[in-house]
Parts: C-alpha cells; sequence; structure tokens
C-alpha cells in the first residue's frame, strides 16, 4: 500500500473512533444517563466533534488526498481503496465548505430551537417556537449559501442526506405519488378495528418476544443489544457492537414494530463488509437507503400475512389475551389505514402523504416562498389538501416533529424514499428468492438478509445511493410503481371479505 | 481572568472532556457492550488517550504554564487557579517524561500480560505467567528510569497514585501494622459464624435494599447510577453522572458491602467542588485517600453495630430467612475475622496483612532482590508468616491478582493506607458531630457526608493526599494508631458474652 494511503487510513481510522466515542456517549444519553448528567455530556459530544472535525478538515487531509488522485484514477472505480479516496474527497470538500463558527452558530441555534419547541409543545402555541425558529433557519440559509449551488436553493439541503440526488429528481417521485396515495386512502375504505392492540402487554414478555424475532432476523449472537428508550433509535459502533432500541409501552404492543423498524437498520449495519471497519466507508449511502430497510423489516417483513401466519400463535401464547384474535383480524388490524394527524402514529399508506406535506412546505420556506408566519396556516391547509383532516392545534400540527428545531430540511423526504425503495428493492429480491412468503412464514430470513447484505448492507457508504440502486437491483432511476403496486394490492386484500 | 489562564482552561477541559469520554465507553464496556464489541472498543479507547495525551503534553500547554509562573506566585495557595496551575505543571512535566513509545509498549506488554495470566490462572500455573510477566516488568522498569529518582527504586511507581508520597513513609507506617495485626487476629479466636450470608437472596431485592442505603446516603436524585458487572467499580463523567457497580449473586448478600464500597468511592465524586468541573481537579488526591472513603462507608458505617440496629429490621422484611438471626449474631458474622487466601474475600483485620505482603515482595521485585522466578515460592512463605496459611496452589496464592499483569506496582498499598486514613479522618469526624452512632441508627448521613464532604470531596485533586489530609484533620503524617484502636476494640467487642 502506497505511504500516502497508509497514512490517510490511519488519520480516517482515528476520526472513526473520535465519532464512535460520541456515538457511544449519545447512546448511553438516551438509554442509560441519568437526566442530570446532561449539561456534562454537552460538553463531551461538542469537544469530540470538534476535534474530529478538527482533524478531518486539516489540509493534511486534503494534501493526501492530492497525492492519491493518480492511484485513485489506477483503482476500479468499486474497489475499497478507490471508494474511500472518493467518498473521503467528497466528505472533505464539504466539510471545509462550512466555517467552524457557523457550524457552532448552528449547534447553539439548534439546542435553544429545541428548548423553545417543548415549551411551545406544552402550551400548544406555534409563537412560542417561532423567533427561535427564525433564528435557526437564518443560520441554515447562511449555511446553504457555502454549499454548492444547485438548480434548486433546496438541493443543498437534500446533498446532506441523498448524496448527489437533486430535489426535482425527488419532486417527480413525490408527484406521482401524491395523486396515486390519495386515490388508495379513498379506496381503502373504514378503517379496519385494531382495539386489541391495546390492553395489558407486560413489557418483559414483548422483550422476550422481540429477542426471538431479532435472533431469527440474523443478528449474531454477542454482537447487539435491544434497550429501551423514549424516542427508538439505532446506532452502532462497530459492525460486531450494534445498538438498537425501541419504545415499550405496557398498554399497547406497537413497540413491535418500532423494534422491527430499528432491527432493519441495524441489519445494515451487520451486513457491512468487515474491510470497511474504522473507516468513512462504514454505514449507510444515504438516509433513504438506510431507511428502505428499516421499512423493509418493520413493513414488507412485520406487516405481511406471511410472517404473522408463522407467528401469530407464539404472540397468543405469550398473550393469551390475543387467542380470540384470529389471523385475518389480526392482519387487517395491524394494517388498518386512516387518515390521521400525526405522521409517526401513521400507517403504510398515509405516511408518505406526511412527507409529502413537509418536502413542499420545506421547499417553500428555503425559496422564500413562505414565509414562517404563514407556517401553520400553510400546514393546516395541506393536512385538509393531501389527508382530508382538521389540525385541531398547533400541538397536532406544525410543532409535532423535532425535525425542525435543527432547521434540518432536506431529511423528511427521506422516510418516503425509503418507502418508495423498500418495495423496489424487494421485487428484485422475490424474483431471486422465488417463494419469499413461505420463508417468511417458517421464519426462515436467511435468504432475505443473504440477498440484500449482497445487494446493498456490503458497500456501506462506497457508492452513492443511486449508484448502489444500480449496484443492488440495476436500476438507474427510482421507480415510485412498485410501491403504488404493493400499497393497492395490500389495500384491496385488507377489504373484509 | 489572564488569557493564558482562560487559554489554558479551555485547553485542559478539552483533555477532560475526552479522557471522560473514554470513561463512558470504559463503564459501557465492563456493564453492557456486547462481548464481541471488545476489538472495536479498544480501538476507541487508543485513539481517545492517545489524542488527550497529544494535547496535553503539547509543548503550547508548557509555555502557558511558564506564563502563569508570576501569577500563581501572586495567588493563594489554597485557591483554585493556583491549585490548577501547581497540578497541572506537576502532571504536565511526569506526562512529559515517558516516551509515547514506552507507554504504548507498556499498553501492549500489559494486554499480553492480561492474557497469559488468565490462562496461567486456568490451569493454576505460575510459569504459564511468567515470561509475559517479565516483559510487562522489565518494561516497568525502563519506565521507572525516566522518572525522578527518589530515595528508593521504588518511589517513582507509588508516586503515580499517591503523589508526592515516599515509600520509607509508607513503610514506617506498615511496619508499625505488621506485628500489631498479626496479634488481633490472634485475639480474635474462632471465626464467628457467617453462614447466613449464604442462601438464596434474589437479586432484585438486593438492589432495592441497596437503592435505599444509596438514597439514605446522601446521593442526588437523578445524578447516578447503580449497575450489575462482574468486577464492581466506580467511575463518574460529572459530579452530577455517577456510575457505581457491584457484583450481584443470587446465592450470598456480599454484594451488599460491595455496594456501599463504590458508593464510597460516588460520594466523593459528588462531593468535590463545582468550580472544580471539567478540570485535572476533579477527582481525588490520590488512590489511598479515595479508598480511605469507600473503606469509611463500606466498614466504618456498613459493618458498624449501630448501622445495623437501625437497618436489620428492613433487611429482615426483604429477606425473611434472616428473621432468625439476631443483630449480635449478624453483626459478629458480617465482622467474622480469618485468615484466608484470597485478598478480596478478607476481613477488616486480615486484610492489610494482604497488602503489607505485596508492598514488601514489589519492593524487591523493583530493586532486584528478588527475581520473578522466586516469586511464588516468596509469596507462599510469607502468607505462612503473615497469616499462617499454607498456599495450595498458584491459582490461590501469587495468580490471584490482576495488577500485576500491568506491573503496577505502589497501587496495593494504597489499599492499606486506605484503611488507615479512614479510621484517622473518622476520629476528627466523631469529635465533630457527637454522637454519630445516633445517627448511623437512626438512617441520618447528612452530617457524616456534609464533614466528609467539606474536610476532603470538595478539595478533589488541588493537593497532595498529604496537603490534603492535612486540611481535613489538621494531620500531618499518617497515624497507624487510631485504626488499630478501632481494629483491636471491634475483635474485643466481636467475642460471644
Amino acid at each position: 500500500m502506497s505511504a500516502a494511503l497508509s497514512d490517510l487510513k490511519q488519520r480516517l481510522a482515528e476520526v472513526y473512533d473520535l465519532e464512535k466515542a460520541a456515538a457511544i456517549a449519545g447512546w448511553d444519553q438516551r438509554t442509560m444517563m441519568p437526566p442530570k448528567g446532561a449539561p456534562g455530556r454537552s460538553e463531551v459530544a461538542a469537544t469530540l466533534s470538534g476535534i474530529a472535525h478538527e482533524r478531518f478538515t486539516s489540509p493534511d487531509v486534503g494534501r493526501l488526498l492530492d497525492e492519491l488522485a493518480s492511484i485513485e484514477d489506477e483503482l476500479e472505480f468499486d474497489s475499497d481503496d478507490a471508494s474511500l479516496i472518493r467518498v473521503t474527497r467528497r466528505d472533505w470538500e464539504k466539510a471545509r465548505r462550512v466555517p467552524a463558527e457557523l457550524a457552532a452558530d448552528w449547534a447553539r441555534e439548534g439546542g435553544r430551537a429545541h428548548v423553545a419547541w417543548l415549551e411551545a409543545r406544552e402550551v400548544s402555541d406555534f409563537s412560542v417556537f417561532r423567533p427561535a425558529l427564525q433564528r435557526v433557519h437564518d443560520v441554515a440559509l447562511r449555511w446553504a449559501e457555502y454549499m454548492e449551488q444547485g438548480d434548486s436553493p433546496y438541493d443543498a439541503f437534500l446533498d446532506e442526506y441523498e448524496p448527489g440526488m437533486k430535489t426535482a429528481e425527488v419532486r417527480a417521485v413525490f408527484d406521482v405519488l401524491r395523486p396515486e396515495l390519495t386515490a388508495i386512502v379513498r379506496r381503502a375504505g373504514e378503517p379496519a378495528d385494531d382495539s386489541f392492540l391495546e390492553g395489558g402487554y407486560p413489557i418483559e414478555t414483548q422483550q422476550e418476544f422481540l429477542a426471538g424475532v431479532f435472533r431469527d432476523f440474523g443478528f449474531e449472537d454477542g454482537a447487539y443489544r435491544l434497550d429501551p428508550t423514549v424516542h427508538p433509535f439505532a446506532t452502532s459502533f462497530s459492525r460486531s457492537d450494534i445498538r438498537m432500541t425501541t419504545r415499550y409501552k405496557p398498554t399497547n404492543l406497537r413497540s413491535l414494530w418500532a423494534g422491527m423498524h430499528e432491527a432493519g437498520h441495524g441489519l445494515t449495519y451487520q451486513g457491512s463488509e468487515p474491510s470497511l471497519a474504522r473507516s468513512p466507508l462504514y454505514g449507510n449511502a444515504s438516509l433513504g437507503l438506510g431507511e428502505s430497510q428499516s421499512r423493509t423489516w418493520e413493513n414488507l417483513v412485520g406487516r405481511s400475512l406471511a410472517f404473522w401466519r408463522g407467528r401469530l400463535p407464539e404472540l397468543q401464547r405469550l398473550f393469551p389475551q390475543l387467542e380470540s384474535v384470529d389471523l385475518e383480524t389480526w392482519y387487517r388490524g395491524i394494517n388498518r389505514v386512516a387518515p390521521g394527524l400525526i405522521r409517526v402514529d401513521s400507517d403504510e399508506v398515509t405516511y408518505s402523504l406526511h412527507i409529502i406535506l413537509r418536502f413542499e412546505l420545506e421547499q417553500e420556506l428555503v425559496s422564500g416562498a413562505l414565509s414562517l408566519d404563514d407556517l401553520p396556516e400553510a400546514w393546516n391547509a395541506k393536512m385538509r389538501d393531501l389527508l382530508g383532516v382538521e389540525v385541531p392545534d398547533d400541538a397536532r400540527g406544525v410543532l409535532q416533529d423535532v425535525h425542525w428545531t435543527r432547521a434540518s430540511y432536506g431529511y423528511f423526504p427521506t422516510y418516503a424514499l425509503g418507502n418508495v425503495l423498500s418495495v423496489q428493492i424487494w421485487r428484485a429480491v422475490e424474483e431471486e428468492l422465488g417463494d419469499l412468503d413461505a420463508q417468511l412464514e417458517a421464519g426462515e430470513f436467511g435468504p432475505l438478509y443473504e440477498s440484500l447484505r449482497r445487494r446493498i448492507y456490503r458497500h456501506g457508504r462506497k457508492f452513492t445511493p443511486m449508484e448502489t440502486l444500480e449496484r443492488a437491483i440495476g436500476a438507474t432511476e427510482i421507480d415510485p410503481q412498485p410501491y403504488l403496486g404493493y400499497l393497492r394490492s395490500k389495500v384491496a386484500g385488507l377489504q373484509p371479505a
């Protein structure tokens, strides 16, 4: 190996370690830390991210990247080393654009906006959040000026989460989804009964069930944990130390799907090629591609008829109150379609409509077409338009999500892209594996995991999301039709006989 | 504040954050981490400690210390700022003496020796450990050559744990203890019955009891945790995030004292003055002084008759099998004196004899008077001499402790110094508080904690252990007599009526 490459790898490995130290501290903060540890923990997090940024953006890294340009040209595009140089150059050039003070301003204003948001939600009044949101919004727009200027002012934001993707590409997909999804919602008719999901469900028993599901999904013994938390998330410190969380409530069973969702994220970490360890190539190509996999295990597996045909008897043994619920009733209940106010409570069909709403509003906010003053009204009008529901108050409307406290524009669309991509990829896997339903019913997830690992997980961050999609299934475009076809056929199958 | 001082504080705060990030990762490793996370975790730990060391030992810090010399002279010796400059200069000069390669050698050989030690213990054969021990021993002696040369070659090792203390001072104390302790052991007579400590003790109930004890000791709600682990320890990331651990077994109650021991360490962290936060002054003046406080809460409180007069009824309610054990029997059992083979299982009287044995052997190893080949035999002879027991095999003899895998000479004596100091300090507190027994019986630990906090905990690392002792109780020497008096009177009180 060239001395420059070996030097670069050593530097990147140290940056990786610093980032993982921050991730460990973050996991601890969200699962274990006593509440009064928060101020000290913020200092630790700020120091680690500051030093990681300082070391990563050093001119020495740039000099090494220059030296390595000729080596990169000689290497196969898909090789680990060429990918490392390519991705590092992209990350380095982006990171160098942002002045340190601006990053600090953003973090500080984001922290303040978070406090204001909590207060505003408490009293359900957007105007309490408004001034702090304006400040962090202004910092975000200042930040965007330092970024490469695309066709749309929103491109810079999107690129943070979907490297290389353009606003126009996303809009093209969402423009197809918008009318089709509203039509599917109409066809879904009366919402099914899912009241059996509420009741007395002891947390220990839920944990026992999920532990078995995780094992069967293919997690390696001694290489992961599943813990309770308030806002479920997954993270990993190496492919042999994966941390997933879910939010258990003793009064309902909804944590099961939150758990399977995080399992999907966890499997992408576990499936990463070992050669990518301690490098910036470890991880997911994009948020959308990562989300496509959490959605795969949550929905395409975890809400499928085949999965529950195999697994409902076990759940009924653990929770005898479910013995009177037959498979059809169960399946219809866990797939209940009903337009509602809250994104995180929404079903597979309406979920993407909640996202389209946010995507449209964000573009207007970023372009200046919509002022923050008019945001609540615009939100409520779009809810009426897209989902046919009346927003009764800000808490259940414009104040429901945490994302805007950091003005993280561009984040929301990745959720819907994940939904779309999940089915597009699933179709290719189905074609490869044949009777996938029989495997899901039998609890044999090995071939599914292996196929997804080979197609996607092993690549980590080597490629952009579109490059990854091409390697995964040969597609060069995001195609919303498989997702729409899946939803149409699912909704048709949910109708009472 | 001078610009130099403010610059120094900022740098030290960042070093502190890096060290605490390593501590968080270490706590996670010992309580939560899935086993396969170990290799990745070692990398994170090595990177954090490398960067912390690099930043702390930078010439810039030396330059700031030079600039601050005149300011230091103008400040009160006891002020936070003067102490910060003084302690940082001491730490910096020591850290600069050691070449980075040597520190790396030590860490690497220590890791290898740890592996060899585990194997050797498994087969109870010192010769399996011997070659790896020789290598780490040699690195340790090389290290000592870089240190300031004291009157004894052992001084450099001791100074790592007891800043400023000399081997001769410790020897003077231990020379008094040696004959007196053996005499007290003889007077203790037949060991009392403590078989009631074994049996079925559900872990959840033990946790419940300890949680109540911790609350009463004075821990602040929402600022600490107590978790299970294999080898109990305490650590803290700030005075509002203190982590204690104990090792529960469902077959005996001994975790209670391990828990109270760690509570003592935890209280020293909580009692640190808030102004010392994020600085090298946060912590304990020395291992011995820290240990004096863990021993205080474990033994002087947790094995006292007064404490259990107040608390035994609660324990009996939680564990009905103890209802037939009266207070006298309980007290005699938990204070059972019996010479044995294993340091960590030993009682208050014999414990320090185990330490004196190690202290004597370590001095001979460091001076070269004893070769590693002869170590097991020397160990066994001293066990016979000091404790009157025959060592049946290496596993229960020379291989029992982990400390020598890192050649951490100088560490062991701090345990016995802790015992001695605990009673010396306790006598002063007793004089101040009057009827301490009545307070222990009533479960009122506020005045005790407050006195110890004011005398010791608040100072953190501002002073050397001897400077701290002087400020705590006005003493300028370590006096073994209070400790011996305490043991004599305790042993006398343990005799059956």
